[in-house]
């Protein structure tokens, strides 16, 4: 039963990574830079993203996002706050979004054509395990973690990070309070994924937003070039 | 596609569950208390679950733990410590424990005999979803949530809640650094699985473990009598 499981994992995978590559293109053609942000339950991604929208907004940039949840529009309602279009996507017991759940969701999306748009973020499921298997078409993957998480989770969950292109640590406004150690994190991040960009955020006080946007938009330009 | 996948994860979840009732009745059958943690990585699963390890051992209680990572064996050197015996599942790539890994590491585990041990924990992958759907033969399912992890996540992660015999709150020491609304909290999973029994605790200062290692003895009690 695992080799026919295996095998039928793998036929997944190679339609997901198919329909993901399409997918790519169409963002490319349209001009829209894709994120794809993946962490455990809990560690921000919602605040961090409803931040991130707004900060963009303020400086001019059209953006939106998509947002995975197995239950529940609560984040999608969040993340209208920011006043970007947002979209939920409810998985109803899976663990993961899948490319397919893009391409659905992003069809009959009011008000929203990817032409129109210079960043969509993809909010996935809270889950440091299958999202990392799962192309959704992003340019750039996104592992955020939390200053309450451990600073071993690089090393305990290593395809992610060895998948992502920019890490970004949450909630440094309580890393105190945590005795969070700063150096070992950035030196676990650093083993599985040498050279990766690293932001130090809080979403609370704003710190490190700054040179997350900058990066933002360096990433852009570099596409537009 | 999809149906293939579904019937095939219906037989993998029959064949646990028929191990795990197997499991269940060794366990009982040997008069050990079985607990399975589950919570999103970082929660603070090892330090509970150390610190528990030791105030049992303290009381004079014979205890082990299995403990279930994809990579990594840190977290049974750091269970390690406080002295019982302690064997690490790594999963390699699969995100959660099953059945089969338990009764897998259960053979063979040196000095370490089912019916010499009161309590038997085991502290599964970090991952609030795929570990909800495999029986491991536990009598006792324990859902941990930290204060930092936002207060709707009982609401976002329903199945695990509801399948879950006790609820443990942990981190409470930071809970005011995190503006944690202990009451939203408390009501969010009360209204998924009325009545469970919460622990409110930090491994740090040891508050609420007077009142958990009380419920491990009562339920300990309740299976002998």
């Amino acid at each position: 039963m695992t080799t026919r499981i295996v095998e039928l994992r793998q036929g997944i995978l190679k339609k997901n990574d198919e329909l993901a590559r399409s997918l790519r293109q169409n963002f490319t053609a349209a001009g829209v830079l894709v994120l794809n942000l993946v962490s455990s339950p809990g560690t921000g991604k919602t605040a961090f993203l409803e931040r991130t929208l707004r900060d963009l907004r303020a400086r001019g940039s059209r953006v939106a996002a998509l947002v995975g949840d197995l239950e529940t529009d609560n984040d999608a309602r969040r993340l209208a706050a920011s006043g970007a279009p947002v979209r939920q996507i409810n998985t109803h017991g899976i663990c993961h979004l899948d490319a397919e759940m893009i391409e659905k969701h992003l069809t009959g999306w009011e008000g929203v054509e990817l032409a129109g748009l210079d960043y969509l973020f993809i909010e996935n499921v809270g889950n440091l395990v299958c999202p990392s298997s799962y192309d959704l078409g992003e340019k750039i993957r996104v592992a955020l973690l939390s200053v309450t998480e451990g600073e071993d989770k690089p090393l305990k969950y290593p395809t992610l990070f060895n998948s992502a292109d920019a890490a970004v640590i949450t909630k440094m406004d309580i890393a105190e309070a945590c005795r969070f150690d700063r150096e070992l994190a950035l030196r676990n991040i650093n083993e599985i994924r040498p050279g990766i960009r690293i932001f130090e955020t809080s979403s609370k006080t704003g710190a490190g937003m700054e040179d997350w946007l900058a990066y933002l938009e360096e990433q852009r330009a570099k596409r537009s070039s």
